[in-house]
Formats: C-alpha cells, sequence, structure tokens
C-alpha cells in the first residue's frame, strides 16, 4: 500500500507519496502544468546545471558562516547525485510553465532536501532538519538561480553544437579539397554566370560555417555572465555581502565554465539580451546552412531533368508509387529543422519583449526553445555530416561540358574586346545556338586559337588569372 | 533469441527483427531522421487518421476492380486496429523528417501490409501476398494519402481545440453576468479614460474569442478539401478514373468529415495555403488571448503596488524567497504557450514558402508545428478556464473607489461644459490633487449637485445615457 | 511677411502660421514625431475616408438635434474637399506615431474645422463658431473615428489588390490555356517525378490566386465591421443613444462600403483581430506568390546550365560585368516585396500583442504595415504580371525531350509491371545512363512497343488513363 | 523643347532625356521598378558610398596600370561630386528591386560616366571615351560593388546609431543618479516584490543599453569586411591580381572605415551572415529599448488609478474627448519603432535564407530593411531622450508609501524569522491589510522595534545589508 506524508505550504496542505523525493510545490507545478507532456528531465544538462547550482550556494553559505557544515555537506552530496544524473524521473515540472521558473527552482530544492534528509538519516518531508527554501534555497531566490542554472546548460548545449559545426565545416572543407580540379560553371540569380570550381564552393560552405561558430563563441561568452547572490531583483537581500563573488567562484570551479558575475545586478536580473542574442546567433547559422542545403539539393537536382552536377547518398527510396525515386531527404530535413530554429527566435522574440519591471516572467518559454533548437539542430546538423556530406561525388563530366557549353564564359573576353563586343557574342549565341568558340574563334577571328586556349585552359579557369589584351 | 526476417528494397537489404510489423523503409527512416526524438505516434490522431485514408483507398480500389476483395477485406481489417489505437508503438518514425512524409506514409504501408498478413495468416514480410507499395499504397502516392491523413488530424484537432475555446469564452461570459455591476475605470493608454464596469471588460473577452471560433472553423473548411487520387504530383497517374470521388466518398462516410476533392489536383499537391491560412487564425487567436492574459495580470496587479481590481485564484507559491508571494503563474503559462504558437507559425512560413515545383517537401515541419501548436495552446486555454477564470474575484469597493477618484469622469461633463472647460477643470484637478466633484460642486458651481447625482449614478455609469446641457 | 495665429489646447499656447489649415495639436505632433520622414498624406485614401467618417459624424450629429445645422452643413463641405483629395499638403503627421492615432484624428478635426470657419466666413482659429473638438469630433473620440476611416481605407486598399490579383490569375489562367499542350516533366523535391504539362503548372498558379482572392474577401468583410458611436473605450459616452446607428447608416451610404456596427463596442474598440486575419492572408498571398516567383526563376534558369523551360520577357541587361546575361529581375522583385510582406505581418503580431485593456495604442503601425503592404505588392503584383506572365514562352522540344529521357516516366509503367521490376528497370536506367524505352521494350521485352506507344501517347500523357496490365 | 540622346544596350535603344546624367540602363530600372515609390536617393549615405567605392576602383586600376590616368583622374572627380552630396536627383531607382543591385550600380556607373564625360568637355552619352561598364565599373562587377557600397554606408549608420544610444543610456544614467535615493517597490510578475531604489531601475536601463552598443559596435565590424575584387561570383576574374588588395587599401583610406577584405571571396559574395547579424542585433536593441518604453508606460500609468510612480514629460494632450488626458506618446512611438524593427528582422531572415548558390539576389530588400531600421530606430531612440527620458520625474512620496504599506518587505525578516514564520505574516497581512509592521512588532513582537528600524532603515533599503538574527 502506497504511504503519504503530509506537506504544507502557505496555501495549505497536500499528501505526497511518500516515495517521491519531490514535495508539495512540485505536486502543485504538477497539477497546474499541462502543456506540452514534457517534462523538465528531457533536458538532464539542466538538471545537473542546478546541482552545481545548489552546491555551490551551500558551499558559500558554509563558507560565509551562515549555513552549518554538516547541512552543507549533506546538500552537496544530494547536489552530487543530479551532477551524476541520478533521479532524473523526480524532475517532472512541464518544460513550460508560469512563474518564471519558480517551479523548477522549487523542484529541485525539494529533491535535493530530501536527498540530503535521508543521507542524514532522516525521513523524506522532515524539513526541520533541511528545508528547501530555508536551506538548499539559502541566499538565493529563482530570479537568480534559475538563470543561472539556465546559462550553465546553454553554454553545455552551445559547446555542443559547436563541436558539431566543426565537424560539419571540416567536412565541408574536406570535400573543398577532394573537387577543387572539378571546373564547373557558377551560377547568379540561376542564371549562367562564369565558371569556378566545385570545390570553390565547398570550401565557402566551410568558411561560412566558421564565420558561425566564431559568433557562436561570442554568444557563449555572454551566456557566461551570470547573477548569483542576486537573490530578489537584484538587490541581494538576505545574501551575505561577501556571498555573491564566493558563490561564483565556486560554481566556475566546480563546473570549469569561466562565469563571471554581472556588474549590475538589478539589470542583470530582468535582462535577457544574452538569449536573444544567442537565439539571433542560432537564426543566423540556421539561415546559413539551410541555404547550404538548398544548394545541394539544386545542384544535385534531377538526375535528369535538373542540374545533377553532384550526387547526394542515396539514403531511402523516395516515393512510395514512382520506382528508383531518391531525394534529397537528408538536406530537406535539415531544412526543416532550421525553419524550426528560426520559429524558436520568434518565440524568443516575443518572450524576451514581454518582460516587464524586474523580472522577465516568460524565460522558461526562452529555455525550451533554446533548449529544442540547439537539440534538434545539433542533431540535424550531425546527421548532415554523416548521412549527406561526407559521401558526396561529383558528376565531373556533367560539370565541365556545362561550362564549356555555356555563354557565360565570354565574360572573360570582357578585357580584351570590351564589354560591348562581348555582349554582341553572347547575344549571337544565345539566339543561334552556337557555342562561344564557334563564334569567336571561327567566325568572327576575333581572338586565335592560341589566345583561347591560354585564356580557357583549365589552369586559367580555376584560378583566373588577368589577361589583358 | 530475437528472429529477423530479410527484407529489400531498391537500394538493398536490412535484417528486420521479426517481432516488428514496421518494414525496411521504416528502418531506414528510423536510421536516418534522429530530430526531435520524439515519434509520430505522438500524434494518434494522426496514425488514425492513416488508418481511415488506407482503409478508404482499398475500398475504392476494390470497388474499381483494381483490388481483389480478400485482400482490400485484410488491408481494411489492419486499418481498423490503427483506428482503434492499437499498434502505436509501431509508429517510430522522427516527427520531422526528409522525404515529404514519404517515411510515415510507409512506416504505415508496411504496418498494414504486415498486419494484414497475420491475418491471412500469412507470415510478416510475405509481400508477395500483400505489399505495402502495390497493394496498401494502390491508387496512392505519398503526395496525396500523407496531406490527406494530415488534414483528417488536423480537422479533429481543430474540433477539439475550438471545444476549448468554446468553453474558454463560455466563462468569461458567465463572468461579464457576475461583475455586470462592477464599475470600474476604463484605461487606454494604461492612463485612466472613462468608467465602465467590469462586466463589460469580461463580455469583450468573450465576445472576442467567440470571434475566433469562427475564424477557426472558416479555416477548418479549408483543411477539409482533399486530394485523394491526385497520385504523383496530381496527375492521378496508376489511379482508375473513378477512383478519386470513390474513395473521397468512403473517407467522409468513415470519418464522418465533410471531405471534399479539390478541383484543381494539381493545385492542390503543392498547395500549402490552407495550412498557412490555420496558421495564422492559430496565431490571431494567441495574440488575442495573450491580451487578455496581459490584461488580467495588470488586473490583478499589486496586491498593495499594482491595480487590484481583481483577485485570480492562488495556485501555488509564488516565490523561492519572498514569503506571501503569489503569482499569476496561470496567465503567464498562457502567454507563453501563446508565444510557442506565435514561433509556429514562422515555422510555418519559412516551410511553406520553401515549396518547389510540384510538392512541398517541408510538410512534416508544418505537421509538427501546426500539431504542436494545437495541443499545447489547447491545454493552455483548458488550463486557463478551469485554474484561472472560473475562480477570479472582483474588489468592487477598490473598483469603485478608483472611479470616483478619478479624473477621467470628467469626461461625462463634455456636453455640459464643453471640451476646453472640462479640459481646465481636469488640469486643476490633476495638478491640485483635488477631486472632480470638488471641482466642479462645490468651487466653480458649474453644475448643481443634483445634475451631478444624475450623471454620476451608478446607472448612468455603467449604462451612459447622453446627457446635454 | 509670415502672419500667425494664437492657438492653445490646455499645455499651452502656440504660434501657428495663419496659412495654414492644420493647428496647435497638429502642430505638437509635428514637432514630437519625426521618425519615418513619411506625412500620412502619403495615403490619400486614409485621409479621403477621414473626410467621409468627419461628414457622417456630421450628419448625424445634425440628425440627433445636437449640432446646428449651418455648423453640420460647413463641416460637410469642408469634409467634401478632403474626399476630393484637396488640401493633402495639410495632413503632415508622421505615419508612425504615438497616441493612438489621436494626432491624426486632430490633424484631421483641425483641418476641417479651419476650412469650414473660412466657408463661413470667419477666420482659421475662431474656434468659438467651429471647434475641432466640440463641433468636428462631436460624438467621437479617437477610439472609434481613427479605426473606422483606418477600416474604410483598408477596404478600398483591399478593393484594389484582388483587382490586380485577379489580372494576375488571369493571366496565369491564359497561360495555362496556352501551354496545355506542351508536355513537360513534372518534380518533387527538385527531383524528376512524373510528366505533366506546362499548362497543367501555370493553371495551377491561376487556381491557387484564386483561393487568395476568396480569402482576401472574407478579410475584407472582417473589415468592414466598425465601431462608430463607441466614442472612449466602447462606453459611447458623450454620444445621443440613436447615433451610433445612425452615422454608420450615412457612412454605409455615403461611400457604398457595406460597414456594419459591431455589437459589442467596448470589445470592438480594443479588438485588433480583423488586422491580424487580413495581415495573415496578405502573409498568405505573398508566400504562394513568392513560390509561384521561385518556380518561375527555376523553370527559366540556365539558359545553358539550368532547367530552361521557358522563357521570360527580357526586361533589362543583367549584369555590369557579364556580357549578355539576363536576369529574371520582375519574379526577383515580387519575392523581395513578398518578404517585405511578411516582415510587415511580424510588425502586426507584435502590435497587436501590444494592446492594453480598453485600446491598443499601436495602431498606427499596424496602419502603416498594412497601408505599405497593400501598396508595395499590390505594385509588385502588377508589375509581375505587365512585365513577366503576360510575355512567358515556352521551350517545348526541351520540355518534351527531358520527358521522354526521363527516368521517372516508368511510374506509367507501375501498373503492369508492379513497383519492385519498376523500380528494377529505373535502377538500371540510372547507372546505366539507358532510356526507359530502351530497357524495357528493347532488352527486357517487359512489354510491346505497341503498348509502349499506348502508353506514353502525347495524349495519355497529357490527360494520364488507368491502363491495367 | 527637351532635347534627347540615343543610348543603347544589347537589349536595344531607348531615347534619354539629355538633361539627365543616368542612362539607358537607369532608365529600364526606372520603368520597370515601382514598388515602393521611395529612390534610392532617400539614402544619402549609400549613394557617398558608392562614390567612394567607384572611386577607389579607378585608382586602383589607374595604379595597376589598366585605366588611363586622366580618365581615372575625371572619374575620381564625378566621384567626388556624389560623395559632396550631388546630383542626388539622379539616383531613382527603387529602393526595392530586382537584379540584386545591378540597376543601382548601373545607375551610379552611367551618373558617373556622364559627369565624367561633361568634365572632360564631352557630351552625354559619349561613352566610347569614358563607358559606364568598361571605366567605371573596371574590375568589377555589381556582385562586389554593390555590397561594398552598402558596408560603407550601414558602417556609417550604425556609427550614428550608436551616437544616439550612447546619448539616451547616458541620460538614463544621468536619471539614475537623481533618482538614487527614491526607494520604490520592485515587482516580478506585476506583483510586489521587495524594496530597490528608483534610481536602480533607471541604472538598469543604462546598463541594458550599453551592452547593446557593445554588440552594435561587434555587428559593425562584421560589416567592415569587405569584397572588393571578387568581380562575379568571388572569382576575380577581369581583375588585375593585385587589385583587390589595392582598392581596399584606396578605400581605407578615402573612408577612414577600416575595412578589410574578406579572405574567402567566393564565400564573402553570396554570404548574407553579416546582415543577419546586424539585424539581430537591431532587433535586441528593439526588444530591449521597447521592454523599456512598457516599463515607462507602467511605472507612469494612471495618474489615479495606475501606478503613477514617475511622471513624463506632458507632450501634448491625449484625447479627441477626454479632457485633461495626456498620454505616454514618445514611449509609445519608440514601442511601434521596435516593431518596426523586428518586422524588418522577418524580411532579412527570409531574404537571407533565399540566397541561391553564388549570390543572394535578394540583397536589395535587405538594404532597405536595415537601412529604414537604422534610420527610424534612431529617430526614436533620439526622441525618446529628448523628449522624454530628459524630462522624467519622480513622485518621491507615492513611491515610498508604497514600500513601507507592501506586504513584500517581510523578505528582509527571511533570515531572521525563517520562510515559513515570514510566509505567515505576510498571509496575514494580505488577508487582514494589516501593515507588515503592526503584525510583526505591534502583535507578534517576532522583533522589537529598533531591529525593525535597523532592518528598514532607507539606508539599509536602499543599500541591503545581510541583517541575521
Amino acid at each position: 500500500m502506497k504511504e503519504f506524508r503530509t506537506e504544507h505550504d502557505f496555501l495549505g496542505e497536500m499528501q505526497i507519496p511518500n516515495e517521491l523525493y519531490y514535495g508539495i510545490q512540485t505536486a502543485r507545478a504538477l497539477d497546474n502544468f499541462h502543456i506540452t507532456g514534457l517534462p523538465i528531465s528531457r533536458e538532464p544538462l539542466f538538471i545537473q546545471a542546478f546541482g552545481y547550482v545548489k552546491k555551490a550556494a551551500a558551499m558559500a553559505n558554509r563558507d560565509c558562516g551562515v549555513l552549518a557544515p554538516e547541512i552543507a555537506e549533506a546538500i552537496c552530496l544530494a547536489c552530487d547525485k543530479l551532477i551524476a544524473g541520478e533521479y532524473m524521473d523526480q524532475f517532472v515540472t512541464d518544460m513550460i510553465q508560469g512563474g518564471a521558473g519558480t517551479s523548477v527552482n522549487m523542484n529541485v530544492n525539494e529533491v535535493i532536501a530530501n536527498l540530503a534528509l535521508e543521507l542524514l538519516g532522516h525521513q523524506k518531508g522532515d524539513y526541520d532538519y533541511i528545508h528547501p527554501n530555508n536551506h538548499v534555497n539559502f541566499s538565493q531566490s529563482t530570479n537568480d538561480a534559475y538563470p543561472t542554472a539556465f546559462r550553465l546548460a546553454l553554454y553545455r548545449k552551445i559547446e555542443h553544437f559547436v563541436e558539431i559545426l566543426d565537424e560539419l565545416q571540416e567536412s565541408f572543407a574536406q570535400k573543398g579539397i577532394e573537387f577543387k580540379r572539378v571546373l564547373k560553371m557558377g551560377r547568379t540569380q540561376l542564371q549562367d554566370a562564369v565558371p569556378m570550381t566545385l570545390g570553390d564552393e565547398f570550401h565557402g560552405f566551410s568558411t561560412t560555417i566558421k564565420e558561425d561558430i566564431q559568433r557562436l563563441n561570442e554568444a557563449k561568452l555572454l551566456i557566461s555572465e551570470i547573477n548569483m547572490g542576486a537573490t530578489a531583483i537584484g538587490t541581494s537581500i538576505n545574501a551575505p555581502e561577501e556571498y555573491p563573488q564566493i558563490v561564483t567562484q565556486h560554481l566556475r570551479e566546480l563546473t570549469g565554465i569561466p562565469v563571471v558575475l554581472a556588474e549590475d545586478l538589478i539589470e542583470a536580473t530582468c535582462d535577457t539580451g544574452a538569449y536573444v542574442q544567442l537565439s539571433g546567433v542560432m537564426k543566423r547559422s540556421a539561415i546559413k546552412i539551410s541555404k547550404i542545403c538548398n544548394d545541394l539539393r539544386l545542384l544535385s537536382s534531377g538526375p535528369r531533368t535538373g542540374i545533377n552536377e553532384i550526387n547526394l547518398p542515396r539514403m531511402q527510396p523516395g516515393s512510395s508509387i514512382m520506382p528508383g525515386k531518391v531525394n534529397p531527404v537528408i538536406p530537406e530535413v535539415v531544412n526543416q529543422t532550421a525553419y524550426y530554429v528560426i520559429g524558436c527566435d520568434m518565440t524568443v522574440t516575443m518572450a524576451a519583449e514581454a518582460g516587464q519591471l524586474q523580472l522577465n516572467v516568460m524565460e522558461p518559454v526562452i529555455a525550451y526553445s533554446l533548449f529544442s533548437s540547439l537539440t534538434f539542430f545539433g542533431n540535424a546538423c550531425r546527421t548532415l555530416k554523416n548521412k549527406c556530406i561526407e559521401g558526396i561525388t561529383a558528376n565531373e563530366e556533367i560539370c565541365f561540358n556545362m561550362v564549356m557549353n555555356s555563354v557565360g564564359i565570354v565574360t572573360a573576353l570582357n578585357p580584351i574586346l570590351g564589354y560591348e563586343e562581348s555582349a554582341s557574342i553572347a547575344k549571337e549565341a544565345l539566339i543561334t545556338g552556337k557555342s562561344i568558340h564557334e563564334i569567336v574563334v571561327l567566325e568572327r577571328n576575333s581572338i586565335t586559337q592560341e589566345k583561347w586556349d591560354e585564356i580557357f585552359s583549365i589552369e586559367n579557369l580555376i584560378n583566373p588569372k588577368f589577361i589583358n589584351s
């Protein structure tokens, strides 16, 4: 038979099954918030980060002489279990909740208190010994503990995402080398432009992602600014004077993350600028990688009635009705995930703007958005590298023939013939269907065959040199 | 020991554990798409809708004489299991996938084929008898089966959401009646305006939601247009001529949903307009209900240093540090969910615009966005009604005192004194802190006490009559 | 030498150049709001709409016996000048202003008052005779006059936009007929799918726009609901009881627009739902027409290294360096304008959500966004029709050759050979580069040449019939 | 009588009025693009930037020996006129155009060519001497000249915007000092929290804007990376080898802007990452300043029925019907402009994602969006400072009374009485309406009057010290 303990808060009493480590306030949250059906334990790094926050706070309180060492010790041991990923099933609060994170903070406070109580040989719920608010949450408020844990988790997730992007850019760079002698037609506005190499194109993909990595690292730095010790609204009310610096120092050491304390705690407590920045940079990555995927789909279009310059790995039959059809499913899923990220940025925008006075109450949906963006898009980018980029092959002959059959190569004759003469040649080619070579060398004798060979040598096309008349 | 069967498609062979009802194409999808970690079975109405689609198709194929009755029968029985919600654990494809829904369609085709095979006494995988493509998917393509199932599921979800909104508007309407004699100050631009009743205000909330219900029902109608029989890209290739009308008729009867066949199947196959419209209307609801929640939070602000006209039910302690604090957590979670919906609209926008030529390949992320919007926001609105609106009480005395102490009531004197004289009175009140009554009746003798009483009677304030000089 | 008159309001006095018809409140607005540098006169339909609103109000006030007939008459004559488009240079308020439209309303009130004064032989500024607030604005508030004028102007602008879309869909429909026998390859996910006709494709463009026209007309209907007589916050304070219905009736007759009075004036005064709906439908149109332009650019890509199925009219040299290059500049400008419209929807979203209590103070930026969306996108769509669609030609031979050279035509053999055999043929074609005909008829003898001719006759490809084995 | 000259391009001939400095390609653009009705001359910094680009190019071409010194000289002199702001009426191309900026680049090339021709004593149109493409555009393509000019103009506009933000943060900082002893109630979630000072609040506004300035300066740095010498698609085709570095050096010297040459010109030519980043940072600023304006409107709400802690300067009468009403019109216009900026970010997002292959053709609408965002929001922020912040005054007594009357001050007793006892006190206060002081000191005797005075001294409330039992 299930046993219960009675817990109370200033709104009343509740019966809590004795097996549970969370208490009355978590139970209320569970009752109040049925939105996504996804518990916060879906974000284990977030729970782990709370473990670090509560441990650092206990240590700092002990150092400041306001928390008995044996209680601090028990809290620290309980926190270690969270850090180790244990008791995840106790973190049941819905990912999206009202209350600016209070329910999550109290969920953590209650679980830690009960774990610590058991460690000291007490019963769960004997809060006289170790109290979720008076001890575990000592010198803290949701206003500082919640965003600090959020930021620690974000920091780690950005690191993971950057690792994935780094591998992705490296795989593009490899392809850049592999394809560096594959001559192909460049296109602007989907119209034939001038020749380039497929290697240049893939190298460009690598470059562009490398730049995003830089932006993400800058955003990570902003995320590492925390407001521990701000307590309620940044006033540091109820915290010992030296506590903020001490707890920050402990946190830095425990996590290895170079957290710094915000200078203006009032501002830091209501400011969501760092989240907006991170979300904007995530959107930037999404836009750019989506554009790359669009390009990959264009370049591999066909095979018979499209551009068909490259082949993507064939991952699965592409149609339930059209035999033999294979679709670029990996870039497609990346595009879609990018749109998800861009949607999340919208959510973050609305939520950030809705902050009022001393706090932004919408932080949980910001957390949900940023966490899922980083997870989903990280997954998508890893998939892109493993299941697509690494296996791409080039159709060299098709690429080369398109170049030599194009009109755009006439551009290379501008410095010799002038824009207007070149334009007249281009026009004739377009109307008659003739090749540029035919018109320029054979009919108009505008340049000699030797000059032609010099200008349109593979070497010069791959690495255009300025050739004057 | 686990047993396996060998399945193949035109890309090769795979070993499939014999216990599984899904086959090689689902297995490939499972391998290819690790994005959200959420399987399509999270949307049971979607799977159920596929059950209806495949059943109607089998019946129509049988009617057209292109599918043997016993095979059709077996497929129908298998579909019934999906409709009943069984075998949900076999729908493992990630919610976001590439391939424009092909993986989901094939997941369904494979599970139904194997269920049907077993019903006929065959082994799973004996596709010579019943084949996922040749039989279950007969006369269909992902291009028509997938969006049709998607639309059926959306239709049901809109219905559920409308039911929730209807209850919500009704609870506001009830409060409108309850508060119809609570006089309070109206505010524009957060500045004191003229008196109104709290009942008017809550009735207005009801009205505005009722209008959203109308828009949702209009959007639902658009969603009920399907393209069964379009097969690949809307050409109806490989479908018997009379099939589209027959399958539509079956679907209408099986589901009770008044689906209609699109007139232009080419257009219908690539068009995402109905989703965009629905998403826009969802956004509209989100905006409006978010605005209402903002108002509820404003009106209940305080209690000592805010507006404090109403009391929201007290759901949970509001702070880990500030004793006695209770926050408007329910409106807050609704606001956040509204921002999620608005973010989803952004995702839908990007995805819809990305459609190319004969198909929009981004439909899965549109499905994910609309499904989760409807679920999450439905949950939020039900919570709003149950845990907030129904328990709201008014602070009548506070409301009334604010009215009589306000400057804005001078507006009621305009028709008698003119705008300029009224403005001068208002100015004096603002500078001196005096009440309008004091200035108008006692000092300036602009009107008599009787006239004052007539104009500022509760009855006239609640239901202003035009009173001329 | 410039002459001045002294005007005052309850904040003080200002010198107003005597030549100006606007007065002190407009002058303050001019001083306060330097944002866009664009005056509201950029939207002549808005000023005209205000003319109608003020005229109808004057007539209704006269009918209710609260405004002297000669004053009403003078106001009406002044309004007629606004309706005729005169004195536009007097509407100087910035398109984006604070104050929820009060500055625009007062700009109008002041100009009309002074025009009316002159008509009666008075001096500008002799407001004792005709006062901007007491007479021109009688029975009104910015809360009702402003949104009503806004809606009238929107209504007209939607009508104009719908006319443009109607011409656009008609030009697509014409092309649909013109190209109805141009056989081409359909593509899903940019990969070769099955044959269709270019006529089907263009007809689909027409269909999709026709559906948008329906949505726009529905949105127009919502826009035609007005709140005249609501006065401050919808209480109808200071308006005669019968006034709202009378003024609405006058407005209906004066404008020919079937305006209806909102039932719940409190709700109507703060609700921006109709704007959000219109904005959403505008976004829908933008998404869909942007998708069409993307398709046009894809289909005309090349000419030598792209798809090159159609030719767009050549509008201008496409490059400052690449001779002969011509770009699809018209679809490109339409895409960009579509993105502008989508951006505006974002602005409208934020602004609508920011409404508080009895009014949405952000209406001016909603007006700016919707007005410019309708104007810019209307211009873009007219340009699209005139300078692009009408001149499109088809490259029939290229289209036909791509079909016969494709692998996708194997789909038509499914009902005869089954999906698996067809898949094996497709696979061989893709690997060897052979045509489907070669493999099926000449090598495998899977079907006879006669059967082939039947299935792949132009007639059957254009209008696929179900052909069983 | 108007005289004309005949100009031609490879599409044909046109008659150009002889008075005009622009030529045939501009005339075609003028004919093709009627979208916004706003010419590019609305952005004088953009034209000026083109002057610098073309001048630097001419100098570099001369240095490389590919342009005759006298032609280079004439071009430079013509450019100087653009730099000086002359001939602005010749820049007539619509702000939004197709063609990826080619029309703007050619508009500039043509005007400069004709100006240079006249300087050398030739007739306009005598392009044999100085040709828009062969000379003015030498070693350039729209692909490099356009984005470079765009970036130079953006750089200057960011500088201006940062100056405005700097003044704005400084005015907040000043108010922070002015109000540093004004004790007030802090609020989280619109509910009473704990005391703080009004100075802290305004100082926080200053801090948060200072952080945005840092982000803007980082974004400015990204903008300073240019791709001159990339010519078509980044291949540097038709440009002398040493040209890119030389032209960049000239540009740096001419403008004083520390431009650097992109390392990967292929990537740089199609990448819009820097614009997305800038747009994201602009959105961030908009969100944060909008939040501040929301706060200002909340804090000044009332005056009788709102929070009324501060007074904003009274800028204009607030209502056409409610006498004496004054609204927070300046924050309101800033909010709206912020929503415009956020809408522009949406446009930029769509446009950036739409880039294909070697170029992003949507750059003109990105330019329009960023230019107008910077201009409008700069104007709004300057207005905010001048017409609002500087004149804000505090209602000190109201602020103080709200603190002492609040329940939230009980938080300061937590360390002495514990969270649970404090909660019980708070509960009693809320139910009975009593003050905390009454309950704690007079009734419960929980602490002495001296202790109370210590804890609730102004000094301790302004600068809370940790006070243990």
